[in-house]
């Protein structure tokens, strides 16, 4: 397979290398972009990665700029792989509602495959970033992309637990920072769900498919017996309306999933709250990708 | 005194609080921003503080946003203190020349109070933030703004060396990320010593005033016998012309003064250098300021 894969830029940092990347996506139909941190381990050795999925209106720089990750990924000997959050471009802006809205369109992939027109053709998160950009890190970078654990933020949080559920195995470990985690049954998944997969029918199948609470709560076996990792602001203007951590700690108990779910008073939705526990999130995930 | 402080957001963040403020400032006679970030040893004492100044086209978010100093600063109790860069709004930005260049005016404010019209009225940065803006968050913060601490990065670096050396005593601890080091010796300074201050005269003494490197071959006894660190990136691209650290290297050296200069291959200019060397920056200063 040939890739086009062009680097935009790279920067030392923590004594590894935080660099940014265009490829040409078969699976979007458009150019795509995402980072990639390599820690100072991957000179020497194929490392384990963490894929980070970031939330509405953020783009594959956000994580990378924000988050604070990097030391700590140095420290441990990981990657982090940072994709963009939606397809973007002439093409992608000029489709109609595609930027009429912050949460929906650009910005706004929610990491599936959209069913419905104009979406279909190119909003395909979902595979793009587990069959297309996991490989081509996989075939470009010092990464071992048999050891990949996956986190992300709001909408990113959504994504990570739902691409972990939807697709057994592919990653080891699992946690999010203020997850959206049953979008059936809110605003924004349901704007989302409805505009790229339709109307949601009687038994509510196709939606359902891409609710974090709802596939957990089918489980028949915990997926991550090893744990799954959750941290939550209280002073989160969105808690209360977007976010149902409820529910998706209901779903876990049902199914057996241990979770450990921590509710931070004071702590609101942005990059504060997330620098502030990335440490925590980073040392969960190598617990268990690197032993 | 009367002071108009608004708060303009707060967040918590690593169990202390980053918050943005705007005051009516009278040695601007425009509104100003800064930000704060209090450790959580600022709920039950004064704590000192580090005044970080940043750089070109950069404001008072940069370094809450893109440094990563809160995790230790929360970890040895220090308060970080962050104002915008130069006056913004319609009447400065009104101001013919000040956004025509992203190294003048409009975010560029060097750090010193210009004498040439027109931008002696506002352009007041040096009297705005060591005789306002530092007993203004002595007032209204947990903050002992007797024990300070400055750094900054490239211009802010200037900044942080020139305001270190004009107000001996001000500051107890002192370091810099990429500083110009040598304004009247290069193409940054050259505009903008020669915008706010006019032609330099036969003796240059109204440039060499703010010029570090001058400065410190003043000196006629060591103003930080503790050390002053420099951390400067081999591939930053503004090296060669602009920032001249062997230049402050030899005035440190001929006035007795030590000096930490690291010089590190493959970094560059940005926050990504800026952020892997932080930890070791706030570790310079508490070692003084909290002994």
């Amino acid at each position: 397979m040939t890739d086009t894969l062009k680097t935009l830029s790279e920067h030392h940092a923590f004594g590894g290398v935080q660099s940014f990347h265009e490829h040409a996506s078969h699976e979007i139909g458009l150019p795509m972009r995402f980072s990639v941190y390599l820690p100072p381990q991957a000179t020497h050795e194929r490392v384990p990665a963490l894929l980070y999925l970031a939330g509405l209106t953020c783009n594959e720089e956000t994580f990378a700029v924000k988050a604070g990750a990097q030391r700590m990924a140095a420290s441990l000997g990981l990657a982090l792989i940072a994709p963009d959050t939606s397809p973007r471009g002439s093409i992608a802006e000029g489709l109609p509602g595609a930027t009429a809205n912050w949460d929906f369109g650009i910005g706004a992939g929610f990491y599936l495959d959209a069913t419905e027109a104009p979406w279909s053709t190119h909003w395909r998160m979902e595979s793009w970033i587990v069959h297309e950009l996991l490989p081509l890190v996989g075939r470009h970078f010092a990464i071992d992309d048999q050891h990949l654990g996956i986190f992300g933020h709001s909408m990113g949080g959504h994504g990570a637990l739902t691409l972990a559920l939807r697709h057994p195995g592919r990653f080891k470990s699992l946690s999010a920072f203020a997850p959206i985690c049953a979008p059936t049954q809110c605003p924004w998944g349901e704007k989302a769900l409805g505009g790229y997969l339709g109307e949601p029918g009687d038994d509510r199948a196709q939606w359902l498919a891409h609710d974090a609470s709802a596939l957990m709560k089918s489980q028949t076996a915990a997926p991550y017996p090893q744990g799954i990792l959750i941290d939550q602001g209280l002073a989160d203007k969105f808690l209360a309306e977007q976010l149902h951590p409820e529910a998706f700690e209901a779903a876990c108990f049902a199914a057996g999933q241990p979770l450990t779910l921590r509710r931070h008073a004071g702590y609101d939705h942005g990059y504060y709250f997330i620098q502030t526990f990335m440490a925590d999130h980073i040392a969960h995930h190598a617990q268990t990708l690197r032993g």
